[in-house]
């Protein structure tokens, strides 16, 4: 009797405990079945790592995995989601962030040329002989001059040299001069308050140094300059996109868009005799969006016209300025249409945080008129339908997040759509935008916030190689197989080089 | 000789010219399609308006389109992108705020017990009999009682109407008093700075009015007004989610957690007579998450008394308290599998910016410990895997914008996921989480929010009314049918008397 009872009361705990170990066994692989179905979906995940850079990851993973563990408990302490401004020097004092700078990141596909190098940069510029200086009420221009500028000026032009030696103060004069070639400043939180200020500030920016940079020899200069530092971020190659302003000489010459290009093309021919080592430069041509139909179809006179003289050197055509008050793509549809008989397009669409508006609908229009990549791409994110075309079509995303950050779409990195956009697999491309504006090194910074702020913590250094892959995949180089095996040797290369320390 | 010319050349142009027309013209059809896509595919695509309907959505879109269009013109103007707290009152004055309070809105689905009423309302059960109170340096605790209360006080305890009665000034001092009742401050860009500061507040909060609150006359009638206030802003059913905290009375009576239930079911039952309209109130037991194995099991088995108890009141069982820093559900697999044979599951989950850390790995977790619905879900947007999931297995998230944004997820609604969600059709429930922390109405400010700054600008009076019928549809109420039918004769209601100009 006791016995049956026994047997009655632990069979039955039996079966009860085997019952719910068998719903725990299944829930538990159900779990580890989503979570490796996860891993293996995100971008990245196609790559297998050798021995060797196995230990690298293991390095780069309890270097992030440290940052994240820590700013989960104290959020405060988390770098990367504060503003740009507050840690960009910070970070560059960390390990994982020597090792990405060392690390080889393949090319630059999105960054526009005249905002590539930091202010300490163009403040050298100023150095220059026969520049001549304006202050006007808050503001400041310049001009290269044999004499005194005949250029209306609210007070006098004078030699920027003779300014600074009767300033009485040259480090305060300097000092003072160079918060014009930044948009960096203590306070961005209170002064930037809507993306209407910020992008305002940040196109004076542009406008405010084209006396300098226009000059042809300063021109040149700043681009060889600007591919050596591109060069020492370990970056192999670079699609530029200009507005290819008028550049001007001392002798009164002012020189048109062509003209502008050759000399891009000159400039990049020279940087590669003098480094082999790097792969040179494309052309897309990319005017200001706020213009008429005409104004359009002249640009894209110009564009054929540089495809034609400089045959080879034009990757393709784009149009830039602040999406959400430009014109959007969708005015220019038909000479648009027209023009892709004969070029390739790069559409910025989509960087915005408008969801159904002119900006981010720029994205159909981009797909649909055959874009090759689209830039930003920020709102892409909030149309499943455009995110099923692009990967249909392999159309990749050139994202910056920095810029995004800094120009007002997004507050917190964690939010940016990046994230999402990784762990689908989406054809993404890591880019910069315009690190000189934001004192960033040229790719640098952007790969260690997505490494550390926006990619999934289980995302290693396969992401990383991944995006410096795409970046070869994705340009519009011809011969690809060539730039990717010498990415290959120097991948290796610098995995030997980490593994021995030296970062 | 001529003629062939002229030929050869309008032949040739006329060419070229039908050339481009196909291909304009299929461009503009592929735009075309690609954008039916996304309409058709967006969150309330299946609603069939009627005309009356259609006359209305009308008026709402117009009313939307204007703060979109000066949004985009300046966005320093557009509402919904600044603070909560700097808006919450302003947008209570446009039309489409008045005529979303007026719509019906279905059913809350996530909503915490003791944050549902304004301060002002807080403020008022402070003048009841017999609450004393201990101002203590920068904080202050109250108690009802007979006599003098025990506790220690590091100063005194004093009866609240005598501490009123004596400052001297009754306004300056309720205005102070109502602080307290209230996460509203002035300059939360410059307070709330990270997450956890902003949590640590929100918490004190709860606690601090706890003494007031948990005075067992007080919770009930508390839990009565608020579910008027639901009432009165168009909200016919209530699934409320409550730590179940002990209650006392004058007596010294300490009642426990399946006491408190009961005292939920005594009074919906009796709000249920008074407004037989209300179709009641289901309870989610929620107990804190920061807590070890044992006190989770302890739980469970509060749980399943109180669904014992009080047969149909309970609708299942969750765990609350900031995700980051509280234990995550994988924690307490096996006891929640265990419990899972007896109660449903409608898990917060993924209510943090993280990715790929315990708190959004929640999701995994509730996903298949078979929960009901998820809390938050706001990093599911990062889950694309997980997303598939919950679409097959029909999960809604119930969504909280306001609450995210004002406890430090998100800055500008904008980049809500929410706005994905909408777009890929997921099956989203809106609510307020706690409103009356941050001052909002029960759920017409979650709506309006979403309708101007999350969803896509085309999303029109179907998605408003698709979220109303998803929390009916995603509520655990068993008769379904007769609680949407009555919704649908309110909702013609509401349609004809918009068209009547009542707002």
């Amino acid at each position: 009797m006791w016995l049956v009872i026994v047997y009655l009361l632990f069979g039955d705990a039996q079966l009860v405990l085997s019952t719910v170990s068998d719903r725990y066994e299944n829930v538990i692989n159900e779990r580890d079945t989503l979570f490796k179905k996860e891993i293996d979906m995100m971008l990245g995940s196609d790559i297998v790592l050798s021995d060797s850079e196995e230990k690298v990851n293991e390095i780069i993973i309890e270097l992030k995995h440290r940052e994240l563990d820590t700013g989960l408990l104290e959020p405060g302490q988390f770098n990367v989601s504060k503003h740009f401004f507050e840690y960009k020097e910070t970070i560059k004092e960390t390990n994982l962030f020597k090792i990405i700078k060392r690390m080889p990141k393949g090319a630059i596909l999105h960054a526009h040329d005249i905002a590539i190098l930091s202010p300490d940069y163009v403040l050298g510029l100023t150095y220059s002989e026969k520049l001549y200086v304006c202050f006007e009420e808050d503001d400041v221009r310049f001009l290269f001059s044999k004499d005194i500028p005949k250029d209306t000026c609210g007070t006098r032009w004078q030699l920027l040299r003779d300014a600074r030696f009767s300033s009485g103060n040259v480090e305060k004069f300097d000092a003072e001069l160079k918060k014009y070639f930044t948009i960096v400043i203590d306070n961005p939180e209170e002064v930037y308050t809507d993306i209407n200020i910020v992008w305002s500030i940040f196109q004076d920016y542009f406008v405010r140094f084209s006396g300098i940079i226009s000059y042809k020899p300063v021109w040149e200069k700043y681009f060889y300059d600007a591919l050596k530092a591109l060069r020492d971020d370990n970056i192999m190659y670079l699609e530029i996109r200009s507005t290819l302003p008028q550049l001007y000489d001392l002798e009164g010459n002012v020189f048109d868009s062509l003209a502008t290009a050759q000399s891009y093309k000159d400039v990049s021919d020279k940087f590669v005799i003098d480094y082999p080592d790097f792969y040179g430069v494309k052309l897309i041509y990319s005017p200001l969006r706020l213009v008429d139909y005409s104004t359009v179809k002249s640009y894209i006179e110009i564009a054929k016209n540089i495809d034609n003289k400089i045959p080879g050197f034009l990757a393709g055509f784009d149009l830039v300025g602040q999406e959400d008050l430009g014109a959007p793509i969708k005015y220019f549809l038909p000479q648009l249409v027209e023009a892709g008989k004969y070029l390739k397009f790069f559409f910025h669409a989509g960087e915005t945080n408008w969801n159904g508006m002119s900006p981010d609908e720029n994205i159909f229009d981009a797909i649909v008129l055959g874009t090759q990549r689209i830039g930003h791409g920020f709102a892409l994110a909030k149309h499943p339908v455009l995110i099923e075309e692009i990967k249909k079509r392999d159309i990749a995303i050139e994202v910056n997040v920095i810029s995004n950050a800094v120009l007002g779409l997004v507050k917190d990195v964690r939010n940016h759509p990046l994230s999402s956009y990784l762990a689908q697999n989406l054809p993404v491309v890591l880019s910069c935008d315009d690190p000189g504006a934001w004192e960033a090194d040229p790719l640098s910074h952007d790969f260690y916030v997505t490494f550390v702020g926006v990619a999934n913590r289980h995302a290693d250094l396969k992401l990383l190689k991944k995006l410096a892959l795409n970046s070869l995949y994705y340009s519009t180089l011809k011969d690809k197989d060539k730039i990717i095996h010498e990415f290959e040797i120097r991948w290796i290369r610098f995995i030997d080089s980490i593994l021995k320390g030296n970062y």
